[in-house]
């Protein structure tokens, strides 16, 4: 069943979500809110958009254009609409096609920014899933896989244009060996861990510059949860990120 | 001038430093507490020794031989009487060479594991430093860079032995590319931050296995100090840490 959640605690920005479908979740959002933006950022594209939850977002941060792309049309088809309930069609623009094809759509060294939650988990033939499953497309790269992002990436952002995602922590040694393939350098880099007591961390979210030298900052972890199982400060501010200017 | 330090808090275990040279440092102590022995552990050797933190910390875990290795031959008599003073002889030898040629003096992949706080800044012929000098030789890439270490610790590594380093969080991107290309898989690593509200970490401290596959564990962060410039209590326990069994 469909329905309408608040995506942001203090905004009224409006996401659409079906219960068999993959949910928005707490990763797009921290990635959102780790996204550099300043007055020269003027086109964005956000890989695998689902139901478009980083564009919404950053529409907070600023007035570029921003266009999600999702191979999914069902999820395509939800994400138009919840950018039409908040009247964001001007910045807004969801495009359904398969990531592999869409420089072709867009254009080539274009983007200021690329970003992306991508599927986190490796497919192997023998994963006991159903590969047309949107679920399944959503968090295994059935469709795509991490080489495969940032190869794409690197072919629709600009020179010196930034990639910022968030996976897994545990593949983070095949995330930097990948960029380095393409020429990215990881810039800013922050693991996020459930609790302050969790015993390795989950996620990591980084920002990657096209065609630039080394010299990475590792930025203060974030830890999303109190031991009472309430949201920490620093994940409150994520969540309830004000409009800027 | 030379002078006899504890290295630890509760255990009486001395080390001689010498003003002018490189003193023992705080890294040393966290990439030696870090280290995983267990019963297997029967030998370990340490890459550029200096005065020998490290093998004298990691006494107090194992009764593994340790071998430390530097080639300033002043440093490693400073060592030599380290060891002495601890009665530490059996365990501890201490050898006067070039890392690069140690393999031929104490043979190829007979250790368990390799630990090294190396020298963490690049040499360029530019640098405004004296090549001959102490704390150029322990602090800059003169000797031997990261590759070159790497590339040691493989020969010396048995099957699924660990290299243990310590080094700075800004240079993690090329420690990842070259544990790569030398079939290093990293399997723990952890952050330093120096306080609570650093805006970034310093330093990186890691586990790698030779011929392991992949499956990052990032630890929690360690924070060395609080707002008040006092220790915090997980710094403590590395600086206190108690004698196994």
């Amino acid at each position: 069943m469909e329905k309408v959640h608040e995506l942001l605690g203090y905004h009224n920005i409006k996401i659409i979500q079906h219960d068999d479908m993959f949910s928005f979740s707490g990763d797009s959002m921290l990635l959102a809110h780790f996204v550099n933006v300043t007055n020269k950022t003027k086109k964005i594209i956000d890989l695998g958009c689902g139901n478009a939850p980083i564009p919404l977002y950053l529409t907070l941060k600023t007035k570029a254009k921003i266009i999600g792309v999702d191979i999914q049309s069902q999820i395509c088809d939800m994400a138009r609409r919840s950018v039409e309930l908040n009247n964001l069609e001007e910045q807004i623009e969801i495009i359904n096609a398969d990531i592999k094809d869409i420089y072709k759509t867009v254009g080539t060294n274009c983007f200021d920014i690329v970003t992306s939650n991508p599927p986190y988990f490796k497919f192997k033939e023998s994963s006991n899933v159903n590969r047309n499953d949107y679920l399944t497309i959503a968090r295994h790269e059935v469709k795509i896989d991490l080489d495969g992002i940032i190869h794409e990436a690197k072919k629709l952002l600009n020179e010196g244009g930034c990639l910022y995602m968030v996976h897994r922590a545990e593949r983070f040694s095949e995330i930097v060996q990948c960029l380095e393939k393409y020429r990215f350098a990881i810039k800013r880099l922050k693991f996020m861990y459930p609790k302050k007591n969790s015993s390795e961390a989950l996620l990591v979210i980084f920002e990657a510059k096209n065609n630039a030298k080394e010299g990475m900052k590792v930025l203060p972890p974030i830890f999303m949860y109190n031991e009472d199982g309430t949201y920490t400060d620093e994940a409150l501010e994520v969540f309830n990120f004000k409009k800027q200017n």
